[in-house]
């Protein structure tokens, strides 16, 4: 009898089982009365050997060299149902990812780990199965409810941004809670890399408590910055194979992607719309000035003042983001100084200084001075020009003050260093500076091939422009000011508010008078940058200063 | 007594369980009549706890932090051998790879998966070793033998080299069977990524269905395009390096590399020879031209038209590849429209136009219509240049239509986008192209350094020579056209039938004018591009001049 | 009693298990008697089922989605201790990396693995702790020491630095020892290669013993090549940002970095400090001259014949580190050779005739002659060119002779081939030298930018200036020789002993003359390069004459 029994123990003996139900009434009738159906929330060990009824979802199909594990959930928690053809076989091979099932199993657990062994598998039928994901969804979505906390500072712009915050705050906890992987990509300046980092913060957390697993933050979540001013096409084709990878290798859901300090303009809508073909999400947060928004209706939320008829220099990336990620997780730690140093990056502080103010209050009461913020916006810039679109997630922690002692000791070590580096660069751009004045205007420009050594050099064109461009305002107390970087197939450019200049007008202008150019470019009223092809460089030039003469 | 049974059960107590066996003969006499010898093909679940004897050769030897696994293989299928000395302690170690056995095993079950404890295991005497490999070759080559098939189309071409076709199906067949991995290299282009794609579809099913592994797909192969037009030295030793650390890390097998849509010519010869030194396997699938063949006598099987004494460029890679693709596997899903896509992207229909027009029939029934077979064609050259060296595997998939209703949005979205870009390369050139008639002949020339903006830019150099090239024809109906695009170190040259022109006569001409711009190059009759040092490019447009003169 | 028993054998019905142990009190009491306490090297299998006591300190938290393994380690071993809470969920929340900590633990294994299961897990007080992690050290430093064997030759630079190398050889031992993972950095030339080689054949079969793993080999080690001839900030952040990473995710301590062939600059002073920051060690090997030395009180050992007053040219890198590679591991398989090859690369022959022909009489024995020494040393050059900064272990291993015959076949293949490069490097370059005689001194120019192709062309400008002052000496007989191959924003230069020339010393003739070029750059006397502005090519090439007529 023995040997009998053994066999009606073995796992993958079904039938039997089934059978010595039928031929042992009162054992089988006692089980009977047991299989109770719980939600998975509910499912722990104090179950361990006994029949349960569930439902779910199947979230994954796992294929071992053993067993088919079918992952479900219903909204309140996850669980992994063993199904055993032979080895290695798939079983029950007409259930599928996305299918909703009721299973009877018994509830088991393998080196601690708790699993389910089916017993027997249904998938619901059409109707339950529509009512039964729309119930998991309610679930869910409450889950998502984010509270509601006030911002860290009062402003008209929050405020008036507030539901569109709220909106995208509860997006991003339902992925979470879906197990949707979250990509940030944002710009690459410290603004950018501030907005993704508050975001990253608030989110790592909570993917590990929701998936029971550190592990979880490395597989469902991914921050990278763009290599161009905005999200190009280049990016959303690299973010869309790496995520189809992640779905055929490991049976993920394809990714919510959160574009942070680019993303409202026309540039990026073909890469957007590429990624929703792929059935990716996405949610933008910017504080660039678009003409016109075509983003809104392809995305889940659109987050920017210029959106509610306000100024988006008056709030940078990182300020918002960060006060979004107090949405998402109340309890994110250490973000509380990154508005101020945002704001400061981007000049915020020029257009909006009492909301600077108070945020510098903040970061104050961290320990942060106006000063330390600013040296470390100079690691962020030159941290994120040698690591360029590597994640380094932990480097960027510490960059970020976690652990803030070896911030601390990151900032005293590389300032000075860096601070040399743009001491150099300057006294070489200043010894290679043409000025002439154009009406009422000094023009200051530097040919930047000719001047600097070119690829992997620190600072880079733009910011020794500008560098050179403060420079002579302070040095020579020059107020009508226009600096250029002349490149053989690009200009960058700054300008004082005395100069009336405007990059969009320049590009009108010299696509009007020297179409063959193929002049395209971008920026804000006082800086930004354009391209043309390389022989027309010259005459570019020449009608930049005749440009500068009509204003 | 309870005790001691206890301990006949210890996993490790090896001898003991043989002291048991003498201890209780008619127990152990049950054993041993049960000890039968099976093939590995034969050992399933439910000779669970029962010994067997085996035989195979081993593949792998894995050092678990616990048991030694030996994967043993006989040619009908595959066991992991347990053997135990002490934890993390390599058992046997004088077993190791390519070593074959005679093992007698308890089959047990771990998690599910099927394996053998070794209770003893002894090598093959010598003479037993040959021949036992020589019966799992035979097994395994019989395995790996082909249906025989149809051709898709009907063509003189398919027919001289089908026993070409048979072999490198075969081999292929084989790689798989023996779990050697396998490499797929292929030109950068529509038509090689055509070839890739098919020789994908066909062997990624039968990896998965061999190994039992859905896993095993990315493991045991990868596709991956050259960025030269042949394969290089660099490739080769990118591809022995990954291949020897995978070896080392894995215990897997050195790879089978097919190139297809290169390897031809001599300029493969090196890298070729390279990957051989490490035991690596080629076969190469072109269709490109090669005066001199001194590719055949080093690969496993070398297949091109020129070696039936027919021309290449009437059967392009893609649609030699997707012939062999269904030799190799007939049931490949989803390529019978590739063949035409791809000869149409290398102009197989201007020298074949009847097997181009068989294709575009099997394409049509696929819903595949010329225009769209054109824009899918497009689209692989575009996200060819974004994604560069990447194998992005599930995107290529989707751009090849897995599935198809992804494809067509994708196509919807991308080639008006695509069409724009090549709209404004086309102008820019159009505005900066020097025309001058030199004989009869109409020669064309940009100077690219200075006209486009460089590294980035699409369409890239060779592309916009061909728009500019087919222009010209079409609006001022020019049919003696030579069109050249100058770079610092390289041109790049289109012609018509008309110029009589020749890359091959072209390279003569210029190495015995001028030996010390050391030009090399290569190409098709009206097709190429060559290279030379800089300091003498403008007199090798010089030349170029006269060359044309000659013509 | 047959259903009782099987209860019993329930891994997780542990207390059913003690159970039992009352029911049978002698036996019971036998096991309380057990309670030893014991060194975790002396735990194995044969206590399987019975309690012990051990003390450790925790190496590495894993939350494994069943149990919290604590792995713990006391100086001669190591054990994974099992605590339970429920599923995924963190047991003993307060016990972190670093604790020490005393438990009783019941021994089990789990396929195979030796483990501990807690019953009863205290911290040490603080008293107690200091004291155990002392005993700990004591005993790990007690097996870091290393025998003193003799170096291979004799010479009274090795003699000098003795008491270096033992402290370095037992600082690396240490690193193995704690499983600290070592990193190893070199110089990008043969020497570079040669020194990282050796130390990487010494380590890693140590780590692989250590850690009873031969997967560790990949965990725990790492070498790679510089880009620059120095240590810099880029290869310093990206080491840290991927320690950094390994810490979060498999809770790796952080690295010993081991700068080989680099490392004795003032330039490599802030990629150090940076390090440090986040609490990486380094030691450096070089035999660079330095004027000063910065790097000494920075780093566990500094290795360079500069520090004792030795000239190191005499003693290139891949001398040094083989003999320390010699320490670290007597056992070292397959090194003796390499002192020869790296010595005769760097040419410390033409200092130190002596020292290589001692060294080249043990290559011999090995069976390299001076001619295959050079050949691979050839290969070498080549090979790192094209994989860049990959690590690509396996195939180095081959190239240096692992196994040897593969070795012999990738140098007979690739030298010829190689050999052609450099003949037409050379032929390119004597086409285009332009040779002036200023006072004693010839002088050879070639206009690098306008001569050869640019990326990719091997060998690269480097090597081509080499090989031509080797040609024009040898076939012109001109003993009093400079040669140089200009670049837009550099020279690299060759100068013979009779020219008297000084890299340093035309750095600062350079910047006093011409200040806005900002001259960078270093080398040695006769061999160097600097880098400048481009717009100021012209006059440095001009003030380089003024330089030489100076001499």
């Amino acid at each position: 009898m023995g040997k009998k029994r053994f066999k009606q123990k073995s796992k993958f003996n079904n039938k039997e089982f089934n059978n010595k139900r039928f031929n042992k009434p009162s054992y089988s009738n006692r089980e009977q009365e047991e299989i109770k159906e719980l939600d998975l929330s509910e499912v722990n060990l104090s179950f361990s050997k006994k029949l349960l009824s569930v439902r779910g979802v199947i979230d994954k199909v796992i294929q071992t060299g053993g067993p088919t594990v079918f992952v479900v959930s219903d909204g309140t928690g996850t669980l992994g149902l063993k199904g055993f053809e032979s080895p290695g076989e798939r079983a029950y091979p007409d259930l599928n990812e996305g299918d909703t099932i009721k299973a009877t199993v018994k509830i088991d657990e393998f080196n601690g780990e708790l699993e389910g062994e089916i017993k027997k598998i249904l998938k619901l039928e059409a109707s339950e199965h529509k009512g039964f994901l729309e119930k998991i969804l309610k679930i869910e979505k409450e889950r998502a409810k984010v509270d509601s906390i006030p911002f860290l500072v009062k402003s008209p712009i929050l405020t008036k941004l507030r539901d569109l915050f709220i909106k995208a705050a509860e997006e991003i906890r339902l992925a979470i809670i879906q197990k949707r992987p979250i990509i940030i990509r944002h710009h690459n300046d410290t603004d950018g890399y501030s907005a993704g980092y508050a975001l990253e913060r608030a989110i790592l957390p909570l993917i590990a408590k929701e998936q029971k697993s550190e592990k979880a933050s490395w597989e469902y979540f991914l921050r990278s910055p763009c290599a161009a001013p905005f999200y190009e096409i280049d990016d959303s084709i690299r973010d869309t194979a790496l995520s189809l990878r992640n779905v055929a290798k490991f049976s993920n859901k394809m990714p919510l992607i959160v574009i942070a300090d680019n993303g409202s303009s026309p540039e990026d809508l073909l890469a957007i719309k590429q990624g929703k073909v792929h059935r990716i999400s996405f949610i933008v947060i910017d504080h660039h000035y678009s003409e016109t928004d075509v983003i809104s209706k392809e995305v889940l939320t659109h987050i920017n003042p210029f959106l509610v008829g306000e100024d988006g220099a008056k709030f940078s990336a990182g300020m918002l983001c960060t006060e979004l990620a107090r949405l998402i997780n109340p309890e994110t730690q250490n973000i509380n100084q990154i508005p101020a140093m945002a704001g400061l990056a981007d000049r915020s502080d020029l257009t909006n200084p009492d909301t600077i103010k108070d945020y510098l209050e903040i970061a104050k009461k961290q320990g942060y001075s106006k000063e330390l913020l600013h040296d470390i916006s100079t690691v962020i810039d030159f941290v994120s020009a040698k690591i360029r679109f590597m994640e380094v997630r932990e480097y960027i922690e510490t960059v970020f003050g976690e652990p803030r002692e070896k911030q601390k000791q990151l900032v005293e070590l590389l300032v000075p260093y860096i601070r040399k580096l743009e001491e150099k660069a300057l006294a070489i751009s200043k010894s290679n500076t043409k000025t002439e004045v154009i009406g009422k205007t000094t023009l200051q420009s530097i040919d930047i091939d000719e001047t600097f050594p070119g690829f992997g050099f620190y600072p880079k064109p733009g910011m020794v422009i500008g560098l050179t461009h403060d420079d002579l305002q302070k040095t020579k107390k020059i107020t009508n000011l226009v600096s250029i970087g002349i490149m053989r197939t690009a200009l960058t450019m700054r300008a004082t508010d005395q100069a009336n200049f405007s990059v969009h007008e320049l590009i009108k202008f010299l696509n009007k008078k020297l179409p063959n150019a193929f002049v395209e470019g971008g920026g804000h009223k006082n800086a930004g940058s354009i391209t043309f092809i390389p022989n027309k460089q010259k005459e570019i030039v020449l009608l930049f200063k005749e440009f500068i003469k009509t204003r």
